[in-house]
């Protein structure tokens, strides 16, 4: 069989890089992987590491003549966008492009954890508007939702151990609630692994899939990293009301001033630990209720990463951090 | 078995009554049904007939008190709003205190033709923000469209021997674009029917589900009348830019004077024919393609009125209108 097409935007992200390698190291379908990077992108170092390893790297203006975008995208089977939350819209042009090469499915960045459609999170309002707009030009489509990331899932210990494995941002060590709300769990290097198999999987063509590895609740991944780590930690927890009040302070600023990114960033925050620490919306039920396909049903046979192994490797000073800024 | 408690808003409607016969009519599943009718409208005689016919007839103000209203709903198992467009956000109210009040299954007032959950109807817009609320809820839901009612399907004739069967507002006799595309109708009589099956059928609960008789052609349906009425029928057509002059026509009319409904009306009317008789969008494909599940897979031995006898009874006098004002 000649691989599938694969066209990827934000390929040099944290999703997209993963998503690239699971499709490069997929085992059973070959994937051909074209990398559509902004013109001005095209010469950056992790643009020449993807060309050496095969993929094909184009420049590509989503905001440029649809003629072209088609042309791009001619003979192209699969359109994934892993594109920055900022240029969200641009992913209306790439699918109306996609819909006029014929692409044969189309998925949006989505690839966020569960959280309902709308009322709750507004950046998750942004991507169902985006996929109602797929919806109206009948594009056939996959949206994928994932578990929360290992990679944001440590907690700061006190010896400082964990330090080099955190996120810049990672400044809150507060639990939700009472910290025993379950939450869904994935390894970011797993997630383009189950990309790899959804795209290629019929049952999945116009359909929503949630993937995760494991359900943890907050209280049980301290109690793991304290066991794992021989450290104590301190638990301080957090209220809805405190959260709402934040959330209404942060949704005050970005009003007052749309251009405040550290306002809007805060508002996300907030508005994201509300939903899996304290709704508990983040759970493979929850997704089901939604109407999602469950990566556990599709894919019995697929072997992850779990979690306890993740953070003996953290301790052990062997992983990977993400969103590490200039580190 | 116990009957199962269905409350219905809207019972008096032409979708309501429907469900309400459909409901005391089912064979197989017993319903105890209750309508919830507004104070000042409990005293009309369409509510007197219902209470004749042993429906619970309950003032039900869903402005009013949270806790009133979830102590009318403790022990229903099913509400069914076929509220009045006007009124949906009275939806909002109505779902929280079923939240509060343990209902298992809310069905709000969709009803709807297939059509795109957003960009190309207005209010469909306002159904599906509806949902999302249901869903931030968790409440348990089943989301039902339904085929384009015979009773608004058909054309006048030269005789005017179907003059006494078509709604007062029915005064457009143009085909959309070419006349071929298919849409999806079912008779008004029929669509309580399914819901009976629906509202007891576990494959249901929290998916969207799309019922309809028989796919017809514009041109179909005029040639069918044509055969059996024994007259010519004149066929005009309207363009897609047509059409969409007039949508943008009512909607600055509507935007300007947000009381005018006649506007909004006009807007509406133009919207629906630009998905079901331009866009083509009310055919069981695209309901597949958008995640209903089929009435026709569900129900395979459901019995309905097929559209060449609706025509036929139509022509001999025997059919009964909808939205005909004081007749």
């Amino acid at each position: 069989m000649s691989p599938i097409k694969v066209a990827v935007v934000g390929a040099t992200g944290e999703t997209g890089a993963s998503i690239v390698d699971g499709l490069l190291e997929s085992p059973t379908t070959k994937y051909e992987v074209t990398a559509l990077a902004r013109p001005e992108s095209l010469e950056k170092r992790a643009y020449q590491a993807l060309k050496d390893r095969g993929v094909n790297v184009v420049a590509a203006d989503l905001k440029g003549p649809q003629d072209e975008l088609v042309s791009l995208l001619s003979g192209i089977d699969v359109v994934i966008s892993a594109i920055f939350f900022a240029s969200l819209a641009d992913e209306i042009p790439l699918a109306d492009a996609a819909k006029r090469a014929g692409v044969k499915r189309f998925i949006q960045s989505a690839f966020m954890i569960m959280i309902p459609p709308r009322g709750v999170v507004d950046f998750r309002e942004k991507k169902e508007e985006i996929l109602n707009y797929i919806q109206k030009l009948r594009l056939p489509y996959t949206y994928i939702d994932a578990g929360w990331w290992y990679q944001l899932t440590l907690p700061r210990i006190p010896s400082g151990r964990l330090d080099y494995a955190l996120p810049v941002y990672n400044s809150e060590p507060r639990l939700g609630l009472d910290g025993n709300v379950p939450s869904a769990l994935a390894d970011i290097g797993d997630i383009g692994r189950y990309v790899a198999r959804i795209i290629s999987d019929p049952r999945t063509l116009n359909k929503k899939v949630y993937v995760y590895n494991e359900v943890y609740t907050r209280n049980q991944v301290y109690d793991l990293v304290e066991k794992l780590g021989g450290e104590s930690l301190e638990r301080e927890y957090i209220t809805e009301q405190e959260i709402n009040s934040r959330i209404e302070e942060a949704r005050s600023d970005f009003e007052a001033n749309p251009t405040n990114q550290a306002a809007f960033s805060y508002l996300s925050t907030n508005q994201l630990l509300l939903s899996w620490a304290i709704r508990g919306d983040n759970t493979p039920d929850y997704a089901r209720y939604l109407g999602y396909l469950d990566g556990k049903e599709l894919y019995p046979d697929f072997t992850y990463v779990k979690f306890e192994d993740y953070v003996k490797a953290a301790l052990e000073g062997e992983v990977k951090g993400v969103y590490q800024g200039g580190k």
